[in-house]
């Protein structure tokens, strides 16, 4: 059955082409996290000494590629909640899927950024900086499309739109949290990101609040 | 239910699968612009006074970097809005769709020139020109299907294909002016480059045009 | 209707799920090849006066582009019109597949050999050996498919399966015509590269012998 | 049909839409390989003598791109037996495919390290070492889903279940034995590496045992 007949389209955009689009958005993304890790240049006789240690330095490099790459993986699931329970599109809902899109296009450069100068407080505060904006433009898609239920079933119940809009805010707090505390130490921020996640992977009280109101009829 | 199955095929490229590739082709043009973007080199010692200085020197790239992801975007969606009204294909529609990718495929390149010698006006040019190859290009797949209603309903209104035909050359008509201004200023240029998108993203009388009549059997 | 239900899988791998695989690696490669176009780096000061000199030396890039990118197309559409043909799969077909897709991902090297070493003989040879093992890879896969009609239907007429195998021996042949003329000048090998497409794009009897036989009941 | 409807979805991430995105991070790996074999850059003067040597010397990339792209190709066909036996999905499921596909999209790396210094043991172990995490992780997937039947059909046979057990060992150990073997030489190590896919490709006693009993209903 072809998807642009549905009645739920925009110009033949139906919400299963845009999931598709964004799909590859965030397969592209995820693994080409890996070509911000680059190969250590060596001077040719020193390969068999110093190999090793180079490779042992890059840590936050790989770090950092293990952090975004799960993170993308948090939005996908997010954008997939999400995406399940809209039922029409419209032109503005097209443009915030595209906005929440190009930050995660973006998430790459601030990833190579902190792999690269991880040190320094600087290279850590676009990283979060860029995760709060994803999670932000994912908050305004929600809110469009949720407001008097202008996208989703007209029964949907509060309380699950009321718990999606909790669960969307915790991540860009706990960004926002590790950033100020890069004025301390840009390390510790690394690894707060690389924390957070946890949060959204570990199953809550929220995922059978979702699978109890999400049965699409 | 298998697309290649459809009546509307050429030895087994349907329009979904023709729009399935070409969602392949945007989705990874759109992601790796950021590829582009280049983690600033600089010296051990420096990082911590010279980073922040140098990530904000570097604005025109992020800038070149969502002005293509947003005019990538509309091209995403111009090219869905058209062949939402494309019935059936055959080998030139074929040959039409892919020159209209190869000019897609090439927008990272000047993308790249003009983010990096923003100031030069020679640089703002191959930008202008490959978006208005890339317009044209479309143009000439629309005027391909639409005359004498070759690939189109026959009952397409004239109304729709007039305001489909002025549409698509309200972009390049635009990007042709911001070329010349390049002449009193580059970055000029590219700040024009910004603003035309928002001519197409802000609704307008043509998508309820489009919307009026679009509606597939 | 899931694809890996129907009778003609390899454990899930329907025909369906490897064109889908192979179109991704297809949009892919032809989107890519623009990334081996680097800007060029100039000095600061000699921006003005040597970017559009710079720029226009490049030529070879940009036409080694164009060239693969159309390349590649065409063999995407031989590629779909072999797969039309084609019922049912097992585990060799899988594996041609495979291999006639290492061939394509291969291609992106040799195009910017070429692309950077145009007046050298030796970098416009691994090119047209590149595309020759596509050619040679895609004739093999059709072979397996089409002997004893093993994969194919039981009635597909012999004077399809001559054309096709005709038809899929044009290209190496022409490729290794052009590889032997860089003996001359491999500017000229360059040249011919760009014109053998042609003969694939204009619409010739094959295209109707196609057509009439190449429905699926 | 959407597949977001069926009733084995986890919040609208069905086998199928998980199928799709894995497929789409494969073809990415497999195609992005070739971006890591560079033009060899050679003095002006020099390109007519020195470019066939200099592409000749380059052997351990062209190889290591050859056997990432098979080994990529088998972990492929792996991932699809595995998901054609799914019939159901969870949360956990979901996190042990991302972990799966995250040592898939890490292989680029390695494969790289390995092009780089391929005399060199310690540059060829994290090659063999990501096969094995990339083996392990969709063993732990397949123990997740197999284990009293969880995911899988009620009545799948313990025949097969102990088949697939022991064929996803096979890669790991001998992944195992050939980094053990980099201590006498890296360069059979290497070698070693492009022998194991063999014993995948070859048809065996396995496929015929799955193809008995992997229809679908």
């Amino acid at each position: 059955m072809n998807a642009t007949h549905s009645p739920d389209s925009t110009g033949g955009l139906s919400t299963t082409r845009i999931e598709a689009f964004s799909d590859g958005v965030f397969a592209i993304v995820m693994t080409l996290l890996i070509f911000e890790v680059k190969v250590p240049e060596l001077a040719p006789g020193m390969m068999d000494i110093e190999l090793l240690p180079a490779l042992l330095r890059m840590w936050p490099k790989y770090l950092s590629f293990v952090v975004s790459f799960v993170v993308t993986g948090i939005y996908w699931v997010a954008h997939h909640n999400t995406f399940h329970l809209i039922r029409r599109t419209d032109r503005p809902l097209l443009w915030f899927n595209l906005m929440f899109l190009l930050c995660v296009a973006f998430i790459p450069f601030p990833t190579a950024l902190m792999g690269t100068y991880v040190g320094t407080p600087i290279a850590v505060v676009p990283y979060g900086l860029t995760l709060i904006a994803t999670g932000v433009s994912l908050r305004l898609l929600w809110a469009y499309a949720s407001t008097r239920r202008r996208l989703v079933a007209h029964d949907l119940p509060d309380e699950l739109i009321r718990a999606i809009n909790r669960r969307m805010l915790m991540g860009p707090v706990a960004y926002a949290i590790a950033i100020l505390i890069s004025i301390f130490s840009a390390t510790l921020t690394l690894w707060l990101y690389a924390v957070v996640p946890v949060a959204y992977i570990v199953p809550q009280s929220f995922d059978r609040l979702f699978a109890r109101h999400a049965r699409k009829p």
